[in-house]
Formats: C-alpha cells, structure tokens, sequence
C-alpha cells in the first residue's frame, strides 16, 4: 500500500507536492469534492474527475446510515459502489453525529445517538468509526474526534481536545489491526494555541501519515480562524499532509495555503450549485437574478470549464428559473471547476514562487 | 434548405429510412426525446446525443412563456441557447395551451388563455404560432391545431377537425412568408375514419413536407389507438413522413411502427427516469423497491448504456431512496438509451425484414 508525500516545492509557508497511493496521484494543495452520500451531487463522477479532483471525501455518517457500510462492502466497496476509482477520503462521522443526528449521548466508549433519517439508534466508537471506513474502502481514513463546539470556554476546549487524543490513539490501534493506505489524526484545541500543541504533540507521539486541523469553520469567522492557522499548522510535521477540515470560501482556502495548509474540503462548490450560486473571479453570481436574462456572454470568460465554453448566463438563468435539473448540474460542474482551477493556480504559484502576488490578485478581485 | 425524405426498405407497413437536413440525418423510425423547456431533463446534450437521438422536441407553450420567443431568438435561437446543435421539431402550443394554459377561449381567430406560470394573457393563432416557432428556429415546423378531445361526439370531433383544417391552410400561409425547412400538418378526426380520411385530403390539398396523426394517446387506449392506425397512416402520403404525436410505451411505439409511423415522441422515459422508473426488455423496474437494495445487477444486462456498463441496481436504489439528483440522472440516461436502442432494433429489422419477429419477440418479453 502506497501513501507517499513528495513536497515539490514551498515558498514562504506554502507547499506544493504530490502525494503518491495505489488509486493514483493527488496534487496538492488538493480540494476535495464532497461525496456525502456516494454521490458528488449533481455531476457524474466522470466529470467531477474532468474538472481535475483527484480525491474525493465521502461522509461516514451518511453511509453507515444509508445504505450501511457492511451493504457498501458487500457491493464492492465504496469505490466501486459509486464507480469513483481514484482515491476516496472518508470522515470519522464524528463531526456530523454530534450536529445532524437526534438524541446524542457522549461517553468515553464513544457515542450513541438517532438517526436523522428514521429515528434508529446508533453507536459509533474510534473503533466502529474505523470498521465503518475500511468497510467502505476508504484511502485515507479520518481518526474519530469530537470537534470542540465554537465557542469553548479553555476548560470545554482541553477535556474536549483530550477526548478526542484518547480517542486518536484507539483509532490508530484500531486501524493498526486493519490498516488502509492512510490514518489522519485531527488536532483539536479550539482557539488555545498551547491546547494545539499538547494535540499535535500527542497525535505526533502516536503518529499518523497525515495530520488535520480540526475544530475551525465552525462560526469563528475567517480573521480567528487565520489567527489560529498562524501557528497550528507548523505544529504538525513539515513532511506530512495536513488537511483543513471543512474549508472553505476560495479566501479561506488562499489563506490556509500561504499558511501552509495542503488538503481541503467543503460543500460550498457543490451545495451553492444547487442554490443558484455560480462562483466566478469576482466572487459569486446568483443566477436566479433577473439581470442575467438577457446574457449572452459566459459565468466567467476566463473560465476553461465546457460550461463556460458551452452555455450562457442567460440560459443557465432560464434553467434556474424554470427549476430545472440541468441548471443544478451546470452549475455546480462549474463550482467545481472554479475551484480546481483555483487550486491549480495556487500550485502553480507555489512552484514558481510568486503565490503571494498571485493571492494578493485573487483577494483583490473578490474584494472589489 | 434540406429537407429529404428518404425510404430505404419496407416490411410490410413499415418502413425504415432517412431524413435528411442540414442540421443532420434523422433516421426512422425515429424517437424523439422532449426537450420541453430547452433542456431534455436532466441530461446534457451531448448525453442525448450519445444515447442515439437524432432531433429533439421543444414545446412551444413552454418556451413562449419562459424564457419567450423573442428572447431566444435575440439569444441565437433554441439550438444556439441550448447547445444542441441537431434537428429540432417544435409542436404548435396548441395542445399544451388548452391543456396547461387558464381561462382558454377558443375562437375562429385563435386561442386566448392565462399563463399557468404567472397568469399573465396571451393569444395565439396558426400565424402566431409560426412566428414563435421561426423565432425559435426549428426545423420542423408543426401547423397550429386543436387536439380534440377524447372522446368526442362525431359532431364535435368533425368541428374540431374542420377547424383544424382552416388552421393548418392558414400554418401554411404564414410558413410560406418565412419558411423553414419542413412544416408538418396535423391530421384529426378522432376516432371516426371518414373524417381521418376528410383530414388527410385536405392537408394534402395544401401541401407539408410531413404529416402527424394527432388526437390520438389523449386516453383511448392501445387498442382504440391501434384501431385507427390501422386506417390513418395509409390516408397520408407514402413519401413523406408520419409522426405520431406524444407516443408511447414501447407497445404503443411498435404497434405503429408496423403500421407505417415513422415519428415519435413522448415524455415517457424523461419523465420516468425522474419517478424512479427505469424500462428494461421485460417492462419497467420501480427502483424505490426494496428488493433492488442489494442487487448488484445492471438495470438491464442487455443494455449498451453506460449507466448499465457503469453503475448497480443496488446504486440506483440508493441514490433513489436519498432523493439524490444523481438518481434522476441516471435513469434518465438509462431509458433515453432504452427508446433508443428499441428504435434501432425496429430499424434494423424492417431492412432485415423480420420486423414482425422483432416486434412480437419484444411484445412477448414485456407481456411477460
């Protein structure tokens, strides 16, 4: 089993590199579509590989409910399942136990709770969390943690953090049992810089071949969160991915790159495609408006993706209007493309070594 | 402006052969997926196209009210506005009026009704409807008629028919002025053969490029269907083609194919790919059933469609049961091919000559 990180090149704090698995390479920084429930919403997996993701994540929780992880490997796995070959990252189910599912029970042993779907009841420990992700065929398989709520009081936020490190280390006992490519460990300590490091320090005593930043884009808002990303990622080893959970806004994502972030993930692309939402060089676009009926030029003439080669703001408005299906697929393909190409465009910079001036351009432009 | 209607082979009544445009070649007998608000639902073109389709339908009603005529003609037309860039037919918005549109008036003028979308007033006439369909830019123009209603007093229908007539003279009277390369009259007469036989004459009096059987799938049944096309198709020139209008199940559609249709369309495999019905050689499959849950078969073993190539009953069933628009997607997919492939099969077996052994092999089967 391959699980390789090759660092490329840095500039300031920013990495660019490749990390190497059996299902094929992913370049970082890498944005990850989200694949809740074995599915990228809207868009047939051969697209979402056309627009240049090379890992996907897919979500525990909605797979252990539905259709179930054992069903999932009877089927094959989730790869097959979905018809996704390339790498797959899988969350813990930890961060959506606790926010979608009903009657949540915390214990050392792990947590019970209802499912959101039908009411059944449900326990998932660090233990069951792992059995659940290789039972899906995960690549890189996610530790189980809590994320610390936002805002936590210093002595909310260190039991917390120190829960979810006991919980690290049966996790990686747990997959050591069964091991897959890769097990992430996820700092936690909310705001609390010396909280971050005791997490790190105690996830690196146990030791993972990569480390997520947890417990951010939780409502802290953007100037907190870089104030935490000042430091925490440099905590974690300099030879290991580290993935910013749950990130974000293109600016979020700038920001965690030139802070030396490598991995991300969000539903912004994919949910804002559904809602009318088209990200462009300027921010974003909402398609439902009446002042792009008339429009004949492209979301965004800069734009390489066959949405923006093929059809026009005006058209993409009608199916948005006439609460068509097509306009859900058209614009969250170009959502997701928008966000690939910005990712290549960070990694490109990093390369050549002006990622700063090219981050300054991007942030200007969505500023304006 | 071409327009050619080439016959290649004839078994029994039916034939198989080519229509020749210059947006490309409709082979026949052809099925034509609806694309009633510029898009075939939940597809892209370029995944109607490779699923064997030769011309779409766009519903006139629909497009005058949303996006408008005029707008799309301003935007470069309905093929340039949704990038599909083969034949399209366009109906007359004459059924679709009177089945859709509030507070229908009829007069000898023409029809005045209230959007169901917005309420707003519009009228249409045979001139008006010619104007829309111009300004769409289709290339098959279709006479504005009234479907008469099933079932209807021989009165009535001979009325209604004889209306039909004047509008059609007056359809050709106002294509002439701006032609496009085919207008197709639309004969009536319910269920009466004398009054089919009237129809035809009379359209052939004028004089279209193609001819449609109408007032029939409006609740007859197969049978009573089946009855008229025993008589109907035959009163309509041998040398142009027949289109007959919103069928069917694949029954329907072999049935009057061995009567001598040559054109179909019909929101049956849409529409059903959006309910969870997907159309297999035996009939059709409810993929919300259970029993699919941990099936880990195509939809249909015999199928040619990636969706069968690619993806599991069990997947489908799930993407069904999480209302996934993935789900809608692909079964959309699945039966645009299915409609597809049957019309292949029938135009292979009239050259072949053994259209009636394909048809009753494929009776058989959905019996079943």
């Amino acid at each position: 089993m391959t699980f390789q990180f090759n660092i490329h090149a840095t500039d300031g704090r920013a990495r660019s590199g490749e990390i190497l698995t059996d299902r094929g390479v992913i370049r970082t920084p890498a944005f990850m579509p989200v694949g809740t429930a074995a599915t990228v919403k809207a868009m047939k997996p051969g697209d979402v590989r056309a627009a240049g993701a090379d890992i996907i994540l897919g979500n525990t929780y909605h797979l252990m409910l539905r259709p179930g992880a054992e069903r999932v490997a009877r089927l094959g796995g989730l790869h097959h399942f979905m018809n996704w070959d390339r790498p797959i990252l899988t969350d813990s189910g930890g961060y959506q136990v606790m926010s979608l599912g009903a009657l949540v029970k915390m214990k050392e042993e792990g947590v019970s709770f209802q499912s959101h779907v039908d009411g059944s009841k449900h326990f998932v420990s660090p233990e069951r969390s792992i059995e659940i992700q290789r039972l899906l065929g995960s690549d890189i398989v996610m530790a189980f943690d809590e994320c610390t709520p936002f805002p936590a009081t210093r002595e909310r936020a260190e039991a917390s953090m120190r829960l979810s490190m006991r919980w690290a280390k049966r996790s990686r006992d747990a997959f050591l049992l069964d091991p897959a490519p890769a097990l992430f460990g996820i700092q936690q300590g909310s705001m609390f810089e010396d909280l971050r490091r005791e997490s790190a320090e105690k996830l690196m005593e146990t030791g993972f071949e990569g480390y997520a930043i947890g417990g951010l884009a939780v409502g802290e808002g953007q100037a907190a969160m870089f104030e935490v990303l000042d430091y925490a990622p440099d905590l974690l080893p300099a030879d290991k991915p580290r993935y910013l959970m749950g990130v974000g806004k293109p600016s979020d994502i700038i920001g965690a790159v030139l802070r030396g972030v490598d991995m991300f993930d969000c539903v912004l692309p994919t949910r804002s495609g559904r809602t009318a939402q088209a990200f462009v060089l300027d921010g974003t676009l909402n398609m439902r408006n009446a002042r792009h009926a008339e429009d004949s030029g492209p979301l965004d003439a800069a734009c390489p993706c066959p949405v923006c080669g093929q059809y026009s703001r005006a058209y993409l408005h009608h199916l948005i209007r006439t609460g068509e299906i097509l306009g859900a697929m058209l614009l969250t393909e170009h959502n997701v493309w928008h966000y690939q190409m910005l990712m290549q465009g960070l990694r490109d910079a990093v390369v050549a070594g002006d990622v700063a001036a090219f981050a300054k351009g991007r942030l200007e432009r969505l500023a304006r």
